[in-house]
């Protein structure tokens, strides 16, 4: 279990990793990002010419939020950063989650050479699990990440069939002609990684998603020294996480939580506390956790994915707890108010969840009220503003005193804002610069924070998914685009769900259907039964009987119509049926339900 | 057309007024507000018990933002304070607004007296025709006010049979024994009052949605002098505005959007400007104009609710525009883009919005790009986040340039923040107090602002929809509820769309429908055509042929034994065949499509 024990195949910095990648094609291509870079000389402008171009390619993670997935490919070889996975959007209708698209992935198997996860979010490992049924590559990354990646895969069975490779920052990871080194970030995950990728045409560093935490809870600061030394030495291009692009300033350390958390628990007194967080934040939970041996309260763990998270985590040690503060949530009724800290899943108002389970009376055994201090301990993600208001009204009017939002500070983010990119641009003196992670008006103000420190407009990339854009010294181009998109994950369906679908989803959730159905004879095309109106999700029937009388001789009189003219085609016959009808619900009601005729023929 | 010309039935202050409503029952009651209120000594106590007591009942308005509605209910006499409608949540699938239920209305219909309008937002006027398409009450309100009601009317052909009553900040309707005196307040539309209820229980304090704005752009500032007086003679209860409770501090003045567009006309220089912003907001539109005539810039406008209430509202004089400056929308072509400004709706990302239709291409007139500089002058309403950020990145995409949000402070709140509404309480000094206007989350911080300026706890109430409260000077209790609710309105439906709809509506819209059809013969229940199967928004039927065989022959076999046992009551063989096809699905699929069995005899 302990993915500790799957630790192979790595190295210290920038040895001979025995990964399965093929060798480069020519050894002299590694001098470069070893030593200086070659600086433009009229003389060896030639020489440059001459480097062989890398080539990136997103299949995810621009131009929205979630499933990032990038892929480098250089002489031939291609190694894959991320496999991310995305919450659908409202209109996605009955959609669980979507995944990248990974045609270019399968058709180009044979040139993989592995697969560097950058830390455990289900934004950079979600994918995993469908990209690797089709196809295997070896996949690396930190112990948490591996732990996580290794849980996952168990869902899918898939555990015993996967090259897990656990290595560490500051390890370098051999694919191919391609070094890709781990380089200890900040985030809201420990274990969190950026990448610098040496290359026979140069380094390139991706971020991952990061920010700068001088006084982080756990692992220590971002090793702002290294990105500093590999921009000493010259970067060709940096790939930067942009989501908080649009905040000025800088994202406040995760310790200031703890300071909120203290007050907070000093505040609640003789009330049993419920802190609501993000499951994978590690860190939060740890401080949480803190404050309760501090307070000497027990701690109790509700929802599915925060019990998976805390388990991985606290069997590879990055969650310290005393054995006898941790309480299973069936024995909480056993201890008085003041010593139960509950941290539950929830910070979204998700209607599954636990925290909107207890919200609405449904959690089978947590009853909320009075007693109860409720810290929500997040922001809520565009889109879910309403549901976790909705969420806080009903806890308040159960009478549970509810802290959220930044009233308290009992949330920071776990991605740089604007300050601290420009920290980090100005370590990595990149010669190109393409923001990543995140939507067109992130990506835009990412620019501009390139641009602001001094960058020229025409060495900044912002991408959509499927661009290809190839590089070197000498040159950033655009080529074509290669297949991208969104593969929707409905049940066990994977693609089966697509636009004709959806558009029939959103017309019956907004108006309903109403079904006509009729049995006419094959020869003449006389009624033998029916026609018969079945609708739902229209109107009340039973208070709509006019109506469906007046439906129901409207396609009398056209079937009969159609018989009279000696209209035997059914398509035909349908067509009248469904635009009759159609007129005579949108004359009476101004609604336009979808209309479905069925013919049977005897 | 002009309003003014109904003006009828007003007064000064608290003058006879001509109102159709009954005297009150006697006249001795109207003493206490017009003195110094009746300080509670021990002698005069025997007496003030036998004040008649107010009920007050709210239909709409708490635990919601929107279709503010409230009865004041005095010796056997009504009137109503607003009817406004709310739009729908995202889980009202397909419901196009939602008005109070008026049961209560129509079933005291002769007890009440009218209506009064405390402003023309349509969260206060939207319900009216409803209601009035069922009862005719006279209506009060303030010239822009009942301009824009009777410009609603005439859409619903009611114009003509409702009377308009035209009256002014600082005149009182007299509506049966209570007199209804309106006070200036500010708010985000010009002309919005507050109202002082002077009735033989004492005097109630109704702020309507206000602000404080001392130098605001239309109307002077909120009359705080005779909230104040009122306070000095004693007032029974205040009823206050808490949309913005959870604020600290104080809403800026309108003026200061002034000053960022004057900075970002300048910043646009050579290119269009379009500025999307709401309709209703008179005063933000009237400074847009300011700045365009000063620019030298035409003024187009977009968006059929815009063009409404423009129209009224420059009809009525609240806009003040040179008749060269506006031009129609088709005229844009014919100026340069550094001539214009494009005033248009869709700040909240509304589909079809005209703002929208720009960014995803699909305006009939307007087509953007490079040369627009776009202004979102308005923040996106919860649950609008994601809507408004896709639009955002729809039109940074085509190469606008965008301002939104708190960036530039192009939009400022029309509601109060907490130390507005402390000014509010210090000078009113009611005995009781009713937050209003909110959710729970906004009734407790407005709430909590009042135990701060010193009331007690038990002098406060927090209500919600259906509540009555009876009050006077030595009580508040709360009596048996009313009935209230959410009245759904979809296309021309009133009412026919509830719970059972609306769970089929999001049933259809998350899985989709499988219909089954048979023909069986009544007498032996033998298969006489299909069984048919059809879908919608399920899965791809081209690529699961498979399983829609394998469904049709489940079914099939189903029919067989049915006819085979001899079951031919149609509802058992329906519920078998459901069950068998729901089963069969999950397993196959893990979804859960609506199962819809069809069965025709013949």
């Amino acid at each position: 279990m302990n993915a500790n024990n799957k630790k192979q195949n790595t190295t210290g910095k920038a040895k001979a990793y025995a990964a399965k990648g093929v060798k480069p094609k020519s050894a002299k291509y590694f001098k470069h990002h070893k030593g200086a870079p070659a600086k433009s000389k009229t003389r060896t402008a030639q020489k440059q010419e001459q480097k062989p171009p890398i080539r990136i390619m997103f299949l995810g993670g621009l131009n929205e939020i979630g499933k990032n997935i990038t892929l480098f490919e250089c002489m031939n070889d291609i190694f894959i950063l991320d496999c991310g996975m995305a919450f659908p959007d409202g209109d996605l209708l009955g959609v669980d989650l979507v995944i990248p698209d990974f045609s270019y992935i399968e058709e180009n198997a044979d040139r993989i050479k592995g697969i560097v996860i950058t830390h455990g979010h289900e934004d950079h490992i979600g994918g995993l699990p469908f990209l690797l049924s089709r196809v295997k590559f070896p996949v690396y990354g930190t112990p948490l990440t591996i732990g996580l990646i290794e849980n996952k895969l168990k869902e899918f069975n898939l555990d015993k069939h996967v090259s897990l490779n656990v290595v560490h920052a500051g390890d370098t990871v051999k694919l191919g002609c391609m070094k890709v080194e781990l380089i200890h970030v900040n985030h809201s995950i420990p274990d969190s990684v950026g990448v610098a990728i040496h290359s026979p045409a140069g380094t390139i560093v991706h971020t991952g998603d990061f920010k700068i935490d001088c006084t982080p809870v756990d692992g220590g600061m971002i090793d702002l020294a290294r990105f500093g030394e590999l921009g000493s030495k010259g970067v060709l291009a940096l790939l930067a996480d942009s989501t908080n692009a649009e905040r000025p300033g800088f994202t406040p350390t995760e310790q200031t939580v703890r300071a909120s958390f203290e007050r907070l628990f000093a505040r609640a007194e003789k009330k049993r506390i419920i802190i609501a967080t993000f499951a994978s934040n590690i860190s939060r939970i740890q401080q949480i956790i803190y404050c309760a041996e501090q307070t000497g309260r027990k701690v109790a763990f509700s929802g599915r994915s925060m019990i998976n998270y805390v388990s991985v985590a606290k069997e590879l040690g990055y969650i310290h707890i005393k054995e006898e503060t941790v309480i299973d949530l069936d024995m909480i009724r056993r201890y008085s108010p003041e010593q139960i800290v509950l941290v539950t899943t929830g910070t979204q108002g998700e209607p599954m969840s636990a925290l909107s389970r207890m919200a609405y009376s449904d959690h089978r055994k947590v009853e909320v009220g009075f007693g109860d201090f409720i810290i929500i301990s997040a922001n809520p993600i565009p889109g879910n503003e309403k549901a976790v208001g909705n969420v806080v009204n009903e806890l308040l009017k159960k009478g549970c005193e509810v802290v959220h939002e930044s009233m308290y500070e009992v949330h920071v983010s776990g991605h740089a804002c604007r300050e601290e990119l420009k920290i980090l641009h100005g370590l990595v003196k990149p010669k190109f610069f393409i923001p990543v992670h995140g939507e067109q008006k992130h990506l835009r103000k990412h620019a501009d924070v390139a641009l602001e420190m001094g960058m020229e407009h025409k060495n900044i990339f912002i991408g959509d998914i499927g661009n290809v854009v190839e590089l070197n010294d000498s040159y950033l181009k655009q080529l074509p685009s290669i297949q991208a998109g969104k593969v929707l994950v409905d049940g066990l369906g994977v693609g089966d769900v697509g636009s004709i679908v959806l558009r029939d989803r959103k017309h019956l959730g907004q108006d309903g259907i109403l079904i006509i159905v009729a049995t006419l004879d094959t020869e003449n095309g006389n009624i033998i039964s029916g026609p018969d109106i079945v609708s739902r999700g229209f109107v009340y029937v039973r208070e709509s009987e006019d109506l469906f009388d007046e439906v129901r001789s409207n396609v009398d009189d056209i079937l009969y119509d159609c018989a009279y003219e000696n209209v035997h085609d059914w398509t035909t016959i349908k067509n009248r049926v469904k635009d009759g009808v159609s007129k005579l619900i949108y004359d009476r009601t101004h609604r336009s339900p979808m209309i479905l005729p069925i013919i049977m023929d005897v």
